[in-house]
Formats: structure tokens, sequence, C-alpha cells
């Protein structure tokens, strides 16, 4: 079995504004103390499984960046971004041997405990070199988030110790379902990495997304041509802008999960779940930096350089740049995006 | 009748945390487009009553900036601040002439329509050279302000246009009573400007503040001897903290007011008063600097430099500067200076 991690790294990271910008998207940001960058964190763990290097997806912006923060990587260039059904399937054409086992991991979440975590890997893959599945990581839910879809598994797996079947996807719950699927214990969230032979999730696209499969079948036989670049781009212009989870894994069959519970995993989804990583004060503030709060409760506080005062206010959030201050609610931190379609209007190129 | 003007300028302005400090409160910043600071605005409009120059009474860390900002003032320092019973009796005690009027004007005020204010300045002085009345400025009220105290009118003064006795005076209210008072129409904002002899004054005091005037008449020994300070500091150490209003004006009988309702006055008491300046967009955020705004509604934003953005908030005050940002509600404006105290108990000296 050889295994080859493909990490995605084309991502924007719009809700991390003004922290996260254009020009330094999330992913090449550190939130840990040994000051790593997420994608440097996620390339080192992936080294531990890896055969024999990585291929990291990213957009043409980006691809400097992704060389400084992974050298070692071979870096594969998106003309425009079509969503992760687009970037796996990519990464899938370049595959030499479609037998090799293909580790797609988001280039901006947080494991805290590497060796369970690659233990998991290592079972993921092995699941997927053993039968023709396409393997999902489930977390166990910690509470009831309803910002993540969720995965209802099936029958366990025999022969290996955290694999079940997949019953079904459940895109992101309300709070009351979200509750319900909590507590009946069959229900993990979605993390977004999956373990699958090339060959496996090539067929799974030609059954769901069979434009996308053309257009993957042109790219792979101009790989290594001089026609190369222009074919991707002519595909990429024509191809459908859907996630794999919605265009290909909720339609097939041949699902499995494992379920994972202990490696600490955060998605870093939006700043309440940066947030985890600041310290929390009495009032259960959470503060990074500088920052004083008076008859303030459940405020997260970012600040650089600069005090923070907040005063009187409840669940708010504070995020401080050199050239920038956020403030919103925290049920509002999903559409600090929003900001930045704004910024984008008003064609604020230095804030972007 | 000669009319000496009399500027407060000891305050600390801590309500308008972060951009008032220590080193520069207030009265010493500008709000207008004229770049003037709020005092440097007072002295020209008293200057244009004042008979022979003018004082201004601060304290010793602002007796710099005074100089600076009104060159041509008589300054009186306090050797601690022991509010404005203190203040305007330490002026008091200065008037060679204790038949010269006394116009006690705050230094961080704004008048917008200097002709009428300074025309009413002199009907009040005229007012208070005629009879030994105690003259206060009440401004008709134009919204049930709850941060002001009020004062009820009573019969028109024969003989001047605008001038009333006082049935009594009233402290801030709440919203309820506030209402009633703008609909009786006899109500005003007590404004704390004032109009009185020098030798009215002191009377008052010695009715109500005894032990203050005792202190007074040493102070008025002492002036021009070597022992002048020093007794002005053993003084201000015993006398009490009090101010003119609780401790003079509601207890005498002989109290007129002067109703001012066009000269545009803005006591510029918290943030949401000076915001009055800014501009205004649809949603009704008042704004100076750069910001956008979205889905939010009602707040007050100030931005220095850098760009601030809100996301799905109301009635929330953002204040950026150099060195800090503060955060709170509209409602909770007059307590900034609760932030202020929190820093000073954490002496950060770097942000007081």
């Amino acid at each position: 079995m050889k295994i080859i991690p493909v990490i995605l790294a084309g991502g924007q990271g719009t809700r991390f504004w003004p922290v996260s910008r254009r020009k330094l998207p999330k992913q090449f940001l550190s939130i840990s103390d040994d000051g790593k960058s997420l994608i440097r964190s996620t390339a080192d763990r992936a080294l531990k499984v890896a055969s024999n290097g990585l291929l990291v997806v990213t957009t043409d912006p980006l691809r400097g960046l992704v060389s400084e923060h992974v050298p070692e990587a071979k870096v594969i260039v998106e003309p425009e971004p079509k969503n992760t059904a687009a970037s796996i399937g990519l990464a899938a054409a370049y595959f030499k041997n479609l037998d090799d086992i293909m580790l797609v991991l988001p280039s901006d979440h947080v494991v805290e405990n590497d060796d369970v975590f690659t233990a998991l890997l290592k079972e993921a893959a092995s699941l997927a070199n053993t039968q023709p599945l396409l393997v999902t990581f489930g977390i166990k839910p910690t509470s009831p988030n309803t910002g993540y879809g969720y995965i209802r598994r099936g029958g366990a797996i025999n022969g290996f110790d955290n694999a079940y079947f997949v019953r079904r996807f459940f895109e992101k719950p309300n709070l009351e379902r979200a509750e319900d699927y909590v507590r009946s214990g069959d229900y993990l969230w979605n993390s977004g990495m999956f373990a699958w032979s090339a060959r496996s999730i090539l067929a799974a696209i030609e059954d769901e997304l069979p434009s996308l499969h053309e257009g993957l079948i042109k790219i792979r036989e101009a790989i290594d041509t001089p026609k190369e670049a222009s074919v991707i781009t002519q595909v990429f212009s024509e191809i459908e802008n859907i996630s794999i989870d919605f265009g290909v894994l909720e339609h097939v069959k041949n699902t499995a999960v494992i379920q994972a519970s202990d490696f600490g995993w955060n998605d870093v989804g939006a700043w309440d779940s940066w947030a985890e990583y600041f310290e929390v004060d009495k009032a259960g503030n959470k503060i990074e930096g500088d920052a004083v709060t008076v008859e303030s409760s459940g405020c997260i506080i970012k600040s650089k350089g600069r005090h923070v005062a907040v005063l009187g206010v409840k669940d708010l959030v504070v995020i401080e740049t050199d050239d920038a201050t956020l403030v919103c609610p925290r049920d509002r931190v999903q559409d600090v995006k929003k900001v930045v379609e704004v910024l984008n209007q008003k064609k604020r190129e230095d804030l972007l």
C-alpha cells in the first residue's frame, strides 16, 4: 500500500478577516505556541504516514506561499476555485498508480494529538486499500454544534477497530436536531478528511459528476505535455462548483467512516473555534493579547499591539489587527465573510 | 459693569477614554472642522464679552496645556480636584472687586451660534449686575435627556427678555420623569454655566458651605504673599468635594435662569453627545473615520488610521485610537470612566 496525502490549500479564510487576508489566508497563519502555520503542521502530520511525498492543491496566487511553507510538496495549481470535488478530482488525475491511497486533508485544521491521529489515518488508508470504499473521518461530537454536517454510522466493519459503514450524511442541522444527534450516539461530525484509492474516487465521480470525470480524463492525458496548463484551465472554466460531499459522497453507497474521538480535532471554522486556544477569564471571556473587560462576559477578544477595552457587552467578538478591527456578535461569526464581500464591493484592496 | 469669564478646565474627561487622556483631556481636543480645541473655542467666545482678560481654573498637570491653548488667560491652579464649588470659590477669591461679574463657563462645551450665545451671556451678566441673583443658563430641552439636571423656571423677570426666577433644581431624572419635564415646557436643562457677582456667590457659599467660605477668606488674605500656594494647598486638603449645584444652588433662594434655546449647545458629556458631529448613514450609524457597517444600526464609530468593521450589531460604540480601542453599548457611555478606573487599578499608566 502506498499512501499519498493530498492537502487542500486553496481556501481564502474569509471568515477570519481581518487576520486572514487574500495574500495570507488562514492556513498560513499560526495558532499554536510553536509558531508553525496550520498548513505546516498539517504537512508534518501527513508526512508521518506518507509513503513518498505529498501533494498540495492550491490556487495560483497562493502557490508561492505553499512552496515556502511546504517546500517538499508537489504543488498542483487550480486555475480558479471550483470547490472540493474539482480539487480532489484534479489531484486524483495526477496519481500515476490509481491503486495508491489518497489521504485528503484540509490545510487549516488543528489536531492536538498527532499520534492518535496518525494511527487513525493509517487505519483509514488500510481500510481503503482493502476494500473499494470511500472512507471519511467522523469525529465523536462533544457538543450539538450546528456548524458541521453529520454522518450517521451504520454497522461496524469487521477487522478494523474504528471503522463503520455509513447510513447517511446529514447537512448542518438546527440546534434541536443537533441535540438529537448528539444524544443518539450514532452521529459523528463530518470532518472533511477522507481516505480512498484514486481509482475509487474517480469511479464515484464518474457515476455522480460525469462531466467532471470527462474533464479529469482530458487532464490526465495532458499531464506532462505542453498542453497541460491550458487543458486544466479549459476544464476548470466549464466544470460545476460543488463540494465532494454534496456532489459525490451523499449519493454513493460505498462509504465508510472512521470514528475518531480523542485526537483534539478543531476545524477552526470561525472565530469561536479559533478562540478555543485563547485564555479564559472568570466571566468566560476568551482573550488573546492586551485587553480589559468591565462588566462583560462571553466575549472573544484578540488584540495585537493595541489595547482593547470592552464595557457592558456580552458574547461579542472583537478582533484587532494592525490595520483593521472587527466587531460582531459571537453568533454571527459565520457571517464575517459578508464584511469581506462588502470590502470587495468597495474595492478596498488594502483590506482584502 | 465689568465681566470676568472664569473657565473651569480641571476635568479629566474620563468618559472620553481612549481619546481623552490624563495628559490631554477632552477640553484640549478638537471636535469642529476648524481644528480649534474646545477650551480655545470657549476662550474665544468668552473674550467677546470679557471686559478685561479671563481666568482659567485648572490642576497643576494641565497648567502647561492651558497656557498653550489660552495664553492670554490668568491661570489659577488647584492643588487637587475638589469639584466645582471649590473651583468657583477659588476663582471668586481672586476677584479684586467683588462687584465684578463672574461668568462661569465649562471649558469643554460646544456652542454653534456664538452671536446668540454671547447676547445671552450679556443678558445674564446684566441681570447679575442689576440684582444680587445667582443666574444659571437653562437650555430649552430638545429631548427627554436623562443625562442632565433640570431647572424648573418660575415667573419672568421684568426688564429682561429671557430671564426667569427658578422654582426648583432637579437632579438627573429617569426617562419617564424626563418626558414629563419636556412635555410641561417649564423645565430647562441645567447647562453648568453661570453668571453672578463674586460678592453674591461668596455670600451664598458663606450660607451653604461655611467651611469652604472660611478657607476662601484665608486664601484671599494670602494672595500675592509668599504663603499663597501653601495656604491654597492647606485649604484644599480640608474642604469638601461638592458641586456648586448640590452644595449651593439647590439650597439658596436668589436664583434666576436665562432660558436659551437656539445657540446649538452641546455639553459633549459622553460619546453619544460627541457623535452628534459625526456623519450619519442610512441605518443611523454615526461614523468618523474609515468604517464599514454590515447589518448594523445605531452605532457610533470613530476610527483613526485603521479600518473598523462592525457586523450584526446594534447601538454599539466603537472608538479606536493609536493605542487603544473601546467597545461598549450606547446606553453605557456614561460608564466609560469605569474602564479608566480599572486601568488605574492595573497601573496602566501607558493607557491613562
